[in-house]
């Protein structure tokens, strides 16, 4: 049809403007042009005046509009002479026919069954034709772009009734031109032909209703990303993801699919899901044959036996009576073959009991052998393969039966998972004080030096950061742009700031001395050490800081910090992304690999703006005694671990990795508040509809 | 450390040449620098003679070379005259120290916990020192590149001993030099200092032989990338991966993450796995408290309405008694409070059974409210963002319980699948019997106009394979040469071919007929139809046909095509890849949308040499009376497919699309036989061990 298209467009036009028009970008797999190739246009749409498309798209909106009436068949506003009413089912087949008259012929003797025949939809007879005349006139969308290009629709084509409400689907054929009546379009599709419609039933419909809440959609995630918030979001999700892809690639991590099922408890986390298989069947229970064919056979060979027995007993009786010789001969053959068939049959029983046998414990012990879970991070297969490929990466689904109610999880979330052998997160402390001693200005200049400072996988995830916001700033700015209207204004400044703020690194120790400190007013501690605040205070760029701070958690050493301690570092006394690394060995998992002081272990947090922690990272213990030794400690199963201990006693190497919560991310780029509306299909606790 | 390099790098060295030379590109995530940025140059690395590098990796193979009894401080062969024993740790912070001399009192007022001193790991103590002085010459790869790089190690910095064993990880610093032994490296390094070495077990080390069967390697999941063959597997499905995504967003389609777990049992397949969480730790059982706090509670309740009982007595005995007014007031306040605390502490209890009832409900319900099972198929998601965005895309893992034993098929598979609004794969069959008739010159000349005759999700299919072939014959060809030489020679011409010829069209029909012509001298049907028959093999480049052919099932209208069909049609028929459509409706999912002719559907497979069936596609079921009649006929449960028929209720459109088994491309593009072998962790029926 595209091609189609082509052709009918390269035929000579009588009304069209002498000056060649550049032709209309079609789709290249659907018979149609993608709205944003009309409407993204810089100059909106004008250049493409009288050129002949078709689109489809969705109803947004639509308004009826009377007119007088006029003669049934009226030349269209557009250069071509072609009837708008019905419109002619023109098709390549038909030019082609129309050019090459002899091969009409040939068709028609092959005739019959022809596209073209059985193609042709009678599509205005659909509905009954309205009272009066009156034009369609629908916004419509298909998703390709945030603006909605106006669709003129005449009622003797298909009556405004079956047209006009939101979410009915049309695939109009006709002519670009300008706007016939005043407002916002630059440019409008003036309809001849509807090859399809999608009727809508506007009362069962959930999204007849205008502006609907956010909250109200995720009951409809089936038909939500036709609002163009949710269509949206999923294309700043869909740029997210490629943006994470590229950056990968171009540094040379290569992209390993890590096993969704896995045989080992992935960071010891309780709140697994299990797999199983089961009997259950979609299709409704058929009832089973009363007598099975082992039963059958079980009957016949108790025949059998009996019979052995009978004939036995005529051989015994045949030999005692000394009668005839051919006789008793028979009845030792037939015995002997009776034997032998009952022999059989019981061997072929046997076999088959085992095997049920076999194949019940199989059932019971589910199709794998052993219990199987959906992973909730693929960390330690990723550490298996940077152990061998150096850089690698992860993207896809991670697991957690987490019951708690959050607006930042859900029991299937997506996961950017990194892992680098020879890589390192020592943080070199003499130049850590150096940076607070030496000034700023001087610091500059040994820039490059510094970098070095905080090292390796920290790094990259800055580095990941800044690639993916200024990437989806440049591809997605439309998209952008519409949620900032929409949804949260600052989220364009926000990502801008990100890509370009040096990230500031802190301890753990830091940390909660900076907000202990800020709490102390409230709590024990009613004298402040001044001469260490100020210390702490100097190296932001904030001179003064708000003292009267109070926590839900009341912080101290060995606390997991919340959210509330996260967001007031993050918003309030540093104003900049942050990243705090060297936390208690107690608050991250198993894996993470112990410091010197053997307290703290070399995990990183990142935490940035409005969602707080984004990315996780550490460095992994290459250890193999510091590592069964914490396998101990925490009681782990052991044999759940056997393969991943093999790793470090083979070669071990040090590496160190981080992991992204994508969904935080998107979260974070759209400027929506809860997970569940920035996942196509979310899955929690006591949902999975569809 | 890196840029401690660079620092390195740009001091004066006494002999080396004067013109400057080509910095290494450093590994920007890790210590050292990847192997492939000196290995994989047009000059193999001889441009980088005498530049100081570290590089990290896993020693492939080994020998060792005794030599001469020499002093032990002998200046090394390139241009540093650094002493080779054991090697000064030269750190950043060094460089830094002895430049700015000043700032040396400031780090020993700061002293203690240097990350210079933490660091320092004294390797050279770790085993004894050999009898007589050595050189381990050992091949080492870090998984960039397909060749590995000569490391020349002094007895003096480690025994060989210790570094010899195959599988030992290494992270040496020292020279590039040009070989000192005849071989055919073009590059060597002359290790002046171990950073890090990882040993191995050469007993229990799985890798330890030479030229392990892939059969072998798969009981080693976890090591098995440290092969070359299996890294360059990993690095071809990489690249098939990235060429995916790629195909896709030039094409401006979306990503869309389809859910894992879902409610509905995708295509109605009856094998599939369930999802439940379970009260299952990885932790060992602890002992309960014997006495719960609940029990506590009941206790002092009991003994509360104990003492009310007394306390009432005493009230009544005091009433009766007329005795002391103050002493009854005083009695019966008490009784007052006694009761409110009964009834406080009676509702704390009520209140807390209730929510362990519901707490235990909930468990018994599992963590969804209805059964979750694992997605087979992500299809019918896509096409309900399809139904909104247009063109979408998904890859993702897919689960099925299947527990044949088959070489193109795991319990877990990657797909690519992809759905277009819009999209139609309708054959014009008129053209269809044009193309036959006219001949092929001339069809030339039309081509353009010949490629809207099948159409939609068949080209974009087409395109697809032929765009990812062409891919990663240009980025992965030392991957897919080193593989060519180990695993199948043909792979890049396949992929040639495969990217350069046009797919044969034909319905399933015609597949039969040809099938069933070849086999007609075995079968009931002896009397060839000549004439019928040389029309078929006319549409073909082929003049003679084999004809004495026998498969396996026997060909008939109906009967799924065997891998056995599959293979005769593409490697000796048609010799080429081939797209068969229009299957009889039986052989499909519930969704595929019914031809007219009421007995087939508009269903295609597109199926390749060596692999079989690759993709399969198919436009979707539009109308919902065709598709509430097919799931009534397939006895599906209409409950869970509620949400997918609103579709076809509210808006529906014409779409189609199709799914791509990557795994199995994975086998194409790298001639593997076995997909357990293309996939990092296969899990299949029996397996999954970590």
């Amino acid at each position: 049809m595209s091609s189609a298209h082509q052709v009918f467009d390269e035929m000579p036009k009588p009304n069209s403007t002498p000056t060649p028009m550049p032709p209309v970008d079609l789709s290249k797999y659907s018979k149609r042009v993608l709205l944003k190739t009309v409407l993204d246009r810089a100059d909106g749409g004008v250049g493409l005046v009288d050129q002949r498309v078709v689109v489809g798209g969705w109803v947004k909106s639509s308004r009826e509009m009377r007119k007088d009436p006029l003669p049934a068949t009226q030349p269209p506003a557009g250069g071509d002479a072609k009837p708008v009413t019905g419109g002619k089912d023109v098709r390549c087949v038909e030019v082609f026919q129309s050019r090459i008259p002899f091969l009409r012929t040939i068709i028609k003797v092959f005739g019959g069954n022809t596209a073209h025949s059985h193609n042709k939809e009678k599509l205005e007879s659909i509905g009954p034709k309205p009272a009066y005349p009156a034009i369609s006139i629908l916004q419509i969308s298909d998703g390709s772009s945030t603006i909605s290009l106006q669709v003129m629709v005449d009622s003797s084509i298909a009556p405004p009734s079956q047209l006009m409400p939101t979410g009915t689907c049309i695939l109009a054929e006709g002519v670009l031109q300008k706007p016939s009546l005043q407002g916002k379009h630059a440019i409008e599709l003036k309809a001849e032909r509807l090859l399809h419609i999608g009727i809508v039933d506007q009362e069962s419909y959930p999204l007849s209703k205008k502006g609907l809440p956010l909250a109200r959609l995720r009951d409809c995630a089936h038909f939500r990303p036709r609002t163009t918030t949710v269509a949206s979001v999923m294309k700043v999700r869909n740029g997210l993801n490629q943006a994470s892809h590229t950056f990968f690639q171009n540094h040379g991590f290569i992209h390993v699919e890590v096993p969704i099922i896995t045989a080992t408890n992935t960071e010891g986390f309780s709140d697994v899901f299990q797999v199983s298989t089961s009997k259950h069947s979609t299709k409704e229970p058929k009832k089973e044959a009363p007598v099975s064919m082992d039963d059958t056979e079980n009957i016949s060979l108790e025949t059998i036996k009996r019979s052995i027995v009978e004939k036995a007993k005529k051989v015994e009786e045949l030999k005692r009576s000394d009668s005839n010789k051919e006789a008793l001969d028979v009845a030792v053959q037939d015995l002997h073959k009776t034997n032998l068939l009952a022999a059989e049959l019981e061997a072929r029983l046997k076999s088959k009991s085992k095997s049920k046998q076999k194949s019940k414990s199989k059932t019971d012990d589910g199709f794998f052998s052993n219990q199987a879970y959906l992973t909730s991070s693929g960390s330690l297969h990723l550490e298996s393969c940077a152990s061998a490929l150096g850089n690698v990466y992860a993207f896809g689904p991670r697991f957690q039966a987490d019951k708690s109610e959050s607006k930042k999880h859900l029991a299937e979330k997506w996961m950017v998972e990194t892992e680098m052998a020879f890589s390192e997160l020592e943080v070199d402390h003499i130049l850590f004080l150096l940076k607070k001693l030496i000034s700023f200005c001087f610091l500059i200049f040994f820039k490059h030096f510094f970098c070095c400072v905080f090292q390796d996988a920290m790094n990259c995830a800055e580095d990941f950061l800044k690639f993916v916001s200024n990437w989806i700033s440049e591809n997605c700015y439309e998209n952008l742009y519409f949620l900032s209207k929409r949804v949260d204004r600052t989220i364009i400044d926000r990502l801008n700031s990100l890509a370009s703020t040096i990230f500031e690194k802190i301890t753990y120790t830091t940390a909660v001395e900076v907000l202990s400190k800020v709490t102390s007013k409230f709590h024990l501690n009613k004298q402040l050490e001044l001469t260490k605040w100020v210390e702490i205070t100097a190296s932001t760029n904030k001179g003064s800081v708000v003292m009267d701070r109070t926590f839900e958690t009341k912080i101290q050493w060995g606390v997991a910090l919340t959210e509330e301690h996260e967001s007031y570092l993050v918003d309030e006394f540093y104003k900049k992304p942050i990243i705090i690394y060297d936390h208690p060995k107690e608050l991250k998992p198993f894996n993470v690999r112990l410091n010197d002081d053997g307290k703290t272990v070399a995990a990183f947090d990142v935490i940035i703006a409005k969602v707080g922690a984004l990315i996780r990272g550490s460095q992994k213990e290459e250890r193999l005694s510091h590592l069964t030794k914490r396998i101990n400690e925490l009681g782990l199963r052991k044999d759940q671990y056997e393969w991943y201990l093999d790793l470090r006693k083979q070669g071990t190497v040090k590496h160190s990795g981080f992991n992204v919560m994508f969904d935080v991310m998107v979260l974070f780029s759209t400027g929506l508040n809860d997970v569940r509306d920035a996942v196509p299909f979310p899955r929690h606790h006591g949902r999975v509809h569809n």
